[in-house]
């Protein structure tokens, strides 16, 4: 069927008005990618106060998108966050998603996966947790770990227990190829992909690697391993840069957020989410004709049993006295 | 990794043998198909009395990969059986699966998809149940009935809750490639893809009928909607014909299994199976070095214990005496 008239460019007056914190870092893969173009120290014309105003209203935008969008029943929405130790992921999660109804939002961490989990295919653990329709699903790392990680670290590859003869050179790009065919098809079938890459400098994680070190209270937070992992830095990077270059699409877009000023990260996330989510068209369905009868006749019959009560306790109270 | 020189063709004796109930009704997408050239009622060389010598030694067969498989933890096998009401799907499950080991084979029949999964990407509920290595998972019907019964219905695509403007004309040409990129990621991933069509005709299936009206111990198999769906008989044909011309590939053949002599089909069923098993080039683990010398100790250690409680026996004797 095709697209109906509201759904047009001048009826989206969110994205018109946020497109400046979303379109210079949205990756569809019409242009090519390079990602030393990208700073992670961007912060637009804003500062902070001016960004906590935009969060507010976004908030309140995406509310009202998640309810609509939970009424509706149709859609499904799947946010994955990706990025290195220390990024944000975490919080930025936390301060983009609160205050929307934990009903219709679920978020999955996945870490090291468990021997079950290894003992599928790379994608079968976050296959199975992909949202519903009507529901925000977010994924704080993703099957973009088994092209960022396993890559970086081939050990990790060996213990996977594919038969060796289908572990090629080629291995990569068939990643690449499989990820982007799963992605083409959830977008085909009603979900709405954001992906957020949080780009931090190799500097602003010593920062906060420091902090975590010195607050007690942020010690949790910090592992032996995330040192170690530093040092793979620019292979990162580089791995980053495939990811971004063989799976960026217009139905499923990569955001290279700046993530050194945390504050404005998730402006740029919050008003991506609420951009794309207003171009879905969402709308509270419409009640039928004959339903809207049967509604009438509910009410008449409620309203009518309040009158009899109404005239019971009167009568009550009349005999009473 | 290259193939080693173990897996070529000359140390495949089963293939060979097996050959002529096999590679006659394997459809790979190499060839243009037409179902109407594929006989229903084949028996190829064989009576019944062959094709049950022929059963017997692929059950072993298959239970000795099946060992193998299990053993070696690399490789899993999916089954995919299709057909029309009363084709023998059940009935061939059954026979070709029976003795071998249940811990490692698992069955899903998928029926009417529950709410729950309808609030889900038409692929989900499969994907959950895919088999983990080792194993050999079998679908009673499975997502080609999205391009099946669905297709021939109308309505139940309506009910799927799929965002309306993305239901277009292409969506069966849409799911054709999504489910072809699916299994070629499965594939490559570890997963051995052998799909069944067993194919009956319209006369052998009223026989069936009958008899399960008839005989009170079947009745149970009879359902007044299989009548309704026999009157779709030849648009049921023509949604099979296009699944395999779009869903056919080496590494996913579908196998058009000629099912009006029960037996006989099972025969093709069990020798598909066993031969392209065989291709995997199974083997028990080998134990490594340190390993082994690891167990030669534990054994000593075994060993000498028994000596030392036959020598505190007997003197035990020999005091009590």
């Amino acid at each position: 069927m095709a697209k109906n008239g509201k759904n047009d460019k001048a009826s989206r007056p969110l994205a018109r008005q946020l497109k400046q914190y979303v379109d210079p870092f949205r990756v569809d893969g019409t242009a090519e990618f390079h990602l030393k173009f990208h700073k992670t120290n961007e912060k637009g014309d804003l500062d902070k106060d001016s960004a906590k105003k935009i969060m507010d209203d976004n908030r309140d935008r995406l509310r009202d998108l998640q309810e609509k969008l939970y009424a509706q029943d149709n859609w499904s929405v799947l946010l994955i966050f990706q990025g290195m130790d220390a990024a944000g992921k975490d919080s930025a999660i936390e301060h983009v998603m609160s205050g929307i109804n934990p009903q219709g939002c679920q978020v999955f961490s996945f870490k090291q996966p468990s021997s079950k989990e290894l003992d599928h295919d790379f994608m079968w653990r976050t296959t199975k947790s992909v949202p519903e329709r009507g529901r925000i699903g977010i994924f704080n790392r993703s099957y973009y770990e088994e092209v960022l990680v396993v890559r970086v670290h081939p050990d990790i590859l060996e213990k996977q227990r594919i038969p060796r003869e289908l572990v090629t050179k080629n291995i990569w790009s068939e990643r690449f190829e499989d990820i982007a065919a799963f992605e083409k098809y959830l977008a085909r079938n009603g979900t709405l992909i954001l992906k957020f890459f949080l780009n931090a400098s190799k500097e602003e994680q010593r920062q906060r690697f420091l902090d975590r070190l010195e607050e007690p209270a942020k010690n949790w937070k910090f592992s032996l391993a995330d040192v170690s992992e530093r040092k793979l830095w620019d292979k990162y990077q580089a791995a980053y840069q495939e990811i971004l270059r063989h799976t960026s699409a217009e139905h499923a877009p990569w955001y290279v957020v700046p993530a050194d000023h945390k504050w404005f990260a998730r402006v740029v996330i919050s008003s991506a989410i609420v951009s794309a989510m207003e171009k879905l068209d969402l709308h509270f369905p419409e009640v039928a004709k004959d339903t809207k009868e049967e509604l009438k006749q509910v009410r008449d019959a409620l309203e009518q049993e309040g009158r009899v009560v109404a005239r019971v306790s009167k009568k009550q109270k009349v005999d009473g006295a």
